[in-house]
């Protein structure tokens, strides 16, 4: 077996961590990669330093937020590898591990006791494919406090023509996320589906949409002049002109998220007694 | 071929309607079998009245409003009988005819352009199977402005334990009706899912959920001494009791809609500039 | 110096708290008077039980939730007498004082150090004068599941005609209480207002409104052949029929609570933080 | 008396109406001063070309939507000249009167048959005093879809800590703008006070809350490396540094509306009908 590794390379506690994790794994007798950045903090395991995009191995363990899960499975999407993620910040709902767990859970997982739950991703198109989103694309404007005014269609059928100051377009994995905080509702990893949310509309009934995955969803921009910006999970920004195109629909490629619990709904109830969310 | 005719017996104009349509099909050599209330408010066709539940017959006419709608689909939900509503009511998400299109559209349905869209359907169990849910069931105290106390399980797993005014549980069919007054989202007829959604949750961060319509959904009432009602579909009520469980999964019977168009956000849109929801 | 005690009955840490306080406080030379339902759980101090609304005290204190002060409020509102709150439940925002520092916070206010906050209430007029209502008045159908369908008049101008399950008109007092659940925002207790929310609207764009407290607000039933309740801060019940109007303004009659420190926003960031709401 | 004219210049209609209330007003014998874009449009009336914040006017008439009003009331704020707006866009709030209406209003106007409605400003102050708002001042932050992290507070009491894509400070005026998209109430004109909205916050209990007119609203920007903006009125922005303090509380300039009818709740009606908010 072979194992990759991941941290936050900026957050001492996360590098720290994944030292005694590279030392806890080799003395298991498991072969280790690590990612770059987090090899250059490190003196130990220098012959063991790979780029992320090129790990070919058995599953990765990424040390982190939801915001480390999210670009580690950017790079790992197109290879089916299973990834677990060890929490290093609020309540995260891609991470599976507390830090105080890290050693028992990695043992069971040597051991073979977790299972491997596959999350849908969106293909993005605009042009040319973008990068999947694990998480959601975000639609907005480049001036803060402006409008955008698109068109969505669902199946080539006009959904909704609509002022707003964004437009989200989520899977079930990002309805915890940011599409909640602009009032998306929860939806359960096993419903087949998107979801589309305005931002701040200006239409006062407008409503969160949910709409199959197996539908394409297409968004026009309409207004002559202005500039959109789309945000893949946070990590890639990409320009949308006039009349531009995006189009979303269930991508090919699957997040493979390493699970040990079923705890979806704990989790939740965890983020709404906090008060907030990933 | 054989048409069943239901109409709201109580409206005139829909009993009109109903006696010119009876007229039209006669003509047309098709057979009919006229609702028992619509009868008596009829002196033509006293041979061919029929009680709803025994109609035998290839489609139902029904003439009113969402309400007609459900209550005809409550009695005719196990004999998988195709059903089309003219509507006489504001713009209806289960009537597909407006009045004024009412004879083209049938000559349409005749020359057999239309197409049968399948529409899911709630079972709910309590204590024995009550009449299935089209739209949603609704949990609410029997006394005004008091709240439930109610624990929810998703396939055996907590999903919440809320205090609020009531709880709904509804189809996508649904989620246009009372669902969208709560706060719950668009779901478009083809999501295979079903949602929950709390009415004045008491926790200021309880959203609408949307789980898979493969999930078993648990309710039970955890306050002693407070009574429940369940009502379905705004036609049936259950008297539900301290401890008692609820059980809503997908029904083996779907409600069949004779669809001339596809058009489902059409509908939603104008509801929204209307401002009002069916 | 004279004082109230008010404890609810039906608890007994309530009661046994209510006896430490009634011999502290006679150790200190103060009168006290037992409300009836107090006296009767105790054996001691029977010479001192007075009927609530006959007690001519100079401060009242009232151990229980946030409903016992409203029940206190409600009998001594012509008053002008005092009010202060030991919460035995969640957090109260009415409730002034925990139980861990009952003893400390009463030799304060024995010392004087304390303010007295005033509270504005709603004058209710429904054929005759109703009860004042602190919190809020709500308006709601007799059976479940029903719509009312109500006109709003803000002085004599027309505000809305709307179809919704219910409606709340809220003091700022209530603001952070059913109104909030019902989706109102809150109300700084220093604002001059009173506000108004449809509970589940029809229309979807319906929005809380906040009117003045100099505004004169009416409330008509629309719907034959339907009644409503209008139900005081959880107390008081009055039938309400068709065409019958609601007549709201601000009441003569303040409550006047004991304040110890200025931390309205520090209460509302706990409920926030549990994610309830008294 | 002495009147300006101020209208859309990018706008022909708004021009042409301007032409055609130049002449009337002419006609009537009543001097005019023309806004300068305005009279760069047209060929007549050019020695009664004036800067619009040179204008010293009996009554400003302003043609064009809300932001027409808005850039004009910021020139015109200091010198409590009465403002009047002809709405050439969708249902305007701060418009009165519709084209089809233009002439006889000013017929009216001119016999004297109006009233003058004050309505309040937020004085900003950011190191320096900023111009006043009428409707809202928006803080977002430079980058699209990253999140401020700021503290309010009011009158020196912490009031919230949270993390949101932005925050809106309006008016009663402003209620029906910008942050009602954002989920902020209706505000009624005559309340003294005025509203604080977080946009897409973090924190899923997070509400709007409403404050008085005499309280001192501060906020500041948390996060170091942050960068934020605050946008005035959509007219004016200012660039808002870490731990930067903008302070807000009640201009003592206010903004003067000449009003033909008293109509409130029509309008807010009209917007709810369409669906939409200005």
């Amino acid at each position: 077996m072979i194992m990759g590794l991941v941290a936050r390379s900026d957050v001492k506690g996360a590098v720290e961590l994944a030292l005694k994790i590279a030392d806890f794994l080799t003395e298991k007798k498991v072969d280790i990669l690590l990612d770059m950045p987090l090899a250059m903090e490190l003196e130990k395991y220098q012959d063991q330093r790979c780029e992320l995009e090129e790990m070919d191995v058995d599953m990765v363990i990424a040390i982190g937020g939801d915001g480390t899960i999210l670009r580690t499975q950017s790079f790992i999407s197109h290879k089916k590898i299973p990834l677990i993620g060890i929490n290093m910040g609020t309540v995260g709902f891609l991470t599976e591990i507390d830090p105080e767990n890290a050693f028992t859970a990695i043992e069971e997982i040597l051991a073979g006791n977790y299972f491997v739950e596959r999350r849908n991703q969106l293909l993005v198109w605009h042009n040319h494919e973008l990068p999947p989103a694990l998480n959601e694309v975000v639609l907005m404007t480049r001036k803060p406090a402006k409008m955008l005014h698109i068109q969505i269609s669902v199946d080539d059928e006009i959904m909704e023509e609509l002022r707003a100051d964004g437009l989200i377009i989520a899977t079930p994995s990002g309805s915890t996320a940011y599409s909640m905080s602009a009032g998306g509702p929860i939806i359960d990893p096993k419903v087949k589906a998107f979801i589309i949310v305005p931002i701040c509309p200006f239409k006062l009934g407008a409503r969160p949409t949910v709409v199959s995955d197996e539908s394409i969803i297409k968004v026009k921009l309409l207004r002559e002049g202005k500039k959109a910006v789309a945000v893949i999970d946070g990590q890639f920004e990409e320009e949308i002109n006039y009349m531009d195109e995006i189009i979303f629909r269930k991508s090919d490629n699957c997040a493979y998220f390493v699970r040990l619990t079923k705890d979806f709904y704990r989790k939740v109830r965890e983020k709404l007694t906090q008060g907030g969310i990933s």
